[in-house]
């Protein structure tokens, strides 16, 4: 143990994780299974196997064992961007003069700019291994799109992204690194598929939503053979992958000595906070810590805290399998939020159930609030962080604070998930003073809640 | 020494340079001192301290002391950055099939993007020790006035920029990063100053140019109480800081016991490129290594391979002191190339000392050329780089290829100064098919060459 803390802790190469933790091997009460939407039964392996790619497959049904080896080629990969560096606030720490000792793992040092990567190569590698061709997906805001590109680049792999056409038109620079990395980018809804000219026929001015995206992508992939349909965040697998966060962060700081008093994390999917978290709520599972787990969600979009717990579907096109979740309805149309990764109307089963079960408390952040913390970050540490990643330096800074009233020096941790180089028009709505909030009204949530599918056992 | 080098090194902390290299003091030839454009006599301190914090014209006029300490605070800013990693490409090596062993030293790893925020926060330091209110300074593509405003925002310093018109039009995102960070961003030619006054009365649809900016940032410097101006490249201080990346890199490669045989970085100014090689070119200087250093300059602005060596003006406005260097002439004007850091008419007078003595070699590449390696590079090893570092790509590889064909085994070292996220235009343009280069015919450079003042002891 050193005397004192580095600014930044990078571990070894041969220190990195050379297996996924699994946390649902540890959970008393496992997720719910994934249902096949049209019998209500838990889909299987040959259900699933039409659109992901059977390995994918297995990993989202592995709830029971705990440590699935990374493979070499994707270890070789990690190396290239990872380890990523558990951070010191030293200056945000003076900046706020608190007593509370702040650690941040910053996961933005990648040219996809968010921690995607660590899923998306996972992905594209087990594609690559089963012989298909490509893969296909959806993309919103563009972090998860470029960083299938860039795994499917570095494989050899067709990468198909259909992006929502509005961010599409709005976001050319996140297209443009896309077909860098060679990947081929279709607006959403498109002519390309029968439930793009479907929507098409209906609204031909049709901006598109990720639901529709997915709905193209999923549909792509079923119909070319040697395709497969790949997603960024929500499934359990998802999380897996991204373990490989919390397992270095938990190696650096092991290391070094330093025992987490609260860990926190921007809450859209899930994926980064249930990888971030996933070693630590190990431990607090068996009873070995007391950690807080708080997951920061914008007040736009407020799945845990205002949602309900039952059974939905992923998608707003209704295609992909229900899974049991805390949901606002897949029918629920956040508002305009610049944090395009948080706009998602459930949460990730894993977190939902270790929500439900009281392991994890979680709270809303108002985005103006959120760039005020996030441009004072950036002033102090250097680094400009996305607005997803902003929630969770908002949640941070209020833990903080808190500690300076309180006079506790706790120990905070957080996941910095990415980088705003692409966001520079919601921080240009700051600077101009034109950002405003909004918070779903109870008659808003209603109309979300009565999509929610009713049967025999999914009450709420 | 470890058996396998890792694909990255990283230093700890306390392995991070202490102090900075003045490569000068090694020199036998000496860089020609700064000239009064008036008088034609060496400037004078005094002369200098108008319009540069005091520190820095000492650093810029000290060519004696071998090593400066880096003071305190700049060492604890560095280290929320650096060290930044010196890189094994491995995926490079195995995708050109070469024997040669190829590192590359990555600045591109925080917010500026580039290595400019090594200078930046110096000179933003020595202002604030001198209790100055602010800095002032120009800013073409934006990577350096993005630096400037992270240092000023760190430091609590008034920042202002003056940022040529067009980039400040094409590159809102750009502007967005620098107000983010407290900085006041003026579009130049403007009314704030009576050098914009007096263009905008001229050319009233003016789009700006570099030297137009730096005039306008001069003048705000000398007619503001309590502000200096700085500038992020071509001086002999911003070398000198620069060398922080030599340092590092030298002491990461001794700690593996790698020898280069090539040190290659793109040349504009020549910051990235004389901090480089820095320590390097040291040890050449005093015969203890024959490594061959290679400066890669772009076709379209080919001040060491096509220019003159000569006394010339350093801004287009002639407002600043002659400097003797490889220029072609202040007047120059570069085709639109997409690597704006890089058009430069001169080049560091150290650098052009070095390149006229024979330590050092030049070389153009064309602009669709560099591309197709950027290209490449971001595909096998991740990250997608900037126009400008995409220079030093193009001539690793070339020089990676030379060893295929001959067998060799070389050690080839190149700067990758930054990352091209703010580039996506130029990266569409090549996805696009549209990119075009530009090689300036004989007489175009005569023209330049015309604009070179002429006085005793001057010829060239």
């Amino acid at each position: 143990m050193a005397s004192k803390i580095p600014y930044k802790i990078y571990l070894h190469e041969e220190e990195m994780p050379k297996y996924w933790y699994n946390l649902r091997a540890d959970m008393k009460n496992k997720p719910a299974p994934l249902l096949n939407p049209a019998t209500h039964q838990p889909v299987t392996f040959d259900e699933l196997k039409a659109v992901f790619c059977d390995e994918l497959v297995r990993q989202e049904l592995n709830d029971t064992d705990r440590e699935i080896p990374i493979p070499q080629e994707i270890l070789d990969f990690y190396k290239m961007y990872r380890p990523s560096p558990l951070v010191r606030a030293y200056c945000l720490e003076k900046k706020l003069n608190t007593p509370a000792k702040i650690y941040y793992k910053f996961e933005g040092n990648n040219t996809s700019g968010s921690h995607k990567l660590n899923s998306a190569v996972a992905q594209a590698y087990y594609a690559k291994e089963q012989g298909l061709k490509g893969v296909t997906t959806e993309t919103g805001a563009g972090q998860w799109g470029t960083a299938l590109s860039m795994a499917c680049a570095y494989l050899g792999l067709d990468c198909r992204v259909y992006m929502v056409k509005c961010s599409y038109e709005q976001k050319p620079f996140r297209r443009e690194v896309m077909r860098t990395y060679g990947a081929q980018v279709t607006p959403s809804p498109s002519d390309t598929t029968e439930v793009g000219r479907r929507i098409l026929a209906e609204f031909p001015d049709s901006n598109g939503s990720l639901g529709c995206a997915i709905s193209e992508a999923v549909e792509a992939a079923v119909t070319h053979e040697g395709y497969r349909y790949v997603l960024g965040s929500v499934l359990s697998q998802v999380l897996l992958h991204q373990s490989v966060i919390g397992l270095e962060t938990k190696t650096a700081m092991d290391k070094y000595g330093i025992v987490p008093d609260i860990v926190i994390g921007c809450a859209g999917g899930g994926s980064n906070l249930g990888g971030l978290i996933a070693p630590f709520m190990g431990e607090k599972l068996q009873g070995k810590n007391d950690i807080r787990f708080i997951a920061a969600e914008p007040a736009s979009c407020p799945s845990l805290t205002r949602g309900v717990f039952a059974y939905d579907y992923c998608d707003t096109g209704k295609v992909c399998p229900l899974a049991k979740m805390y949901t606002l309805g897949s029918g629920f149309m956040p508002a305009a939020n610049h944090a395009g990764g948080l706009r998602y109307h459930g949460m990730s089963s894993v977190l939902s159930q270790l929500y439900h079960d009281g392991y994890m408390e979680a709270r809303t952040v108002e985005q103006t609030e959120v760039f005020k913390a996030a441009e004072m970050f950036a002033r102090v540490e250097g680094i400009l962080p996305a607005p997803e990643s902003s929630h969770a330096i908002k949640a941070a800074v209020d833990e903080a604070l808190a500690c300076k009233e309180s006079g506790e020096a706790k120990t905070i941790l957080f996941g910095l998930t990415g980088t705003g180089y692409f966001d520079m028009k919601a921080y240009e709505s700051f600077n101009d003073g034109k950002m405003t909030d909004f918070i779903p009204t109870d008659a808003d949530l209603k109309k979300g809640f009565d999509g929610i599918p009713r049967f025999p056992g999914n009450e709420f």
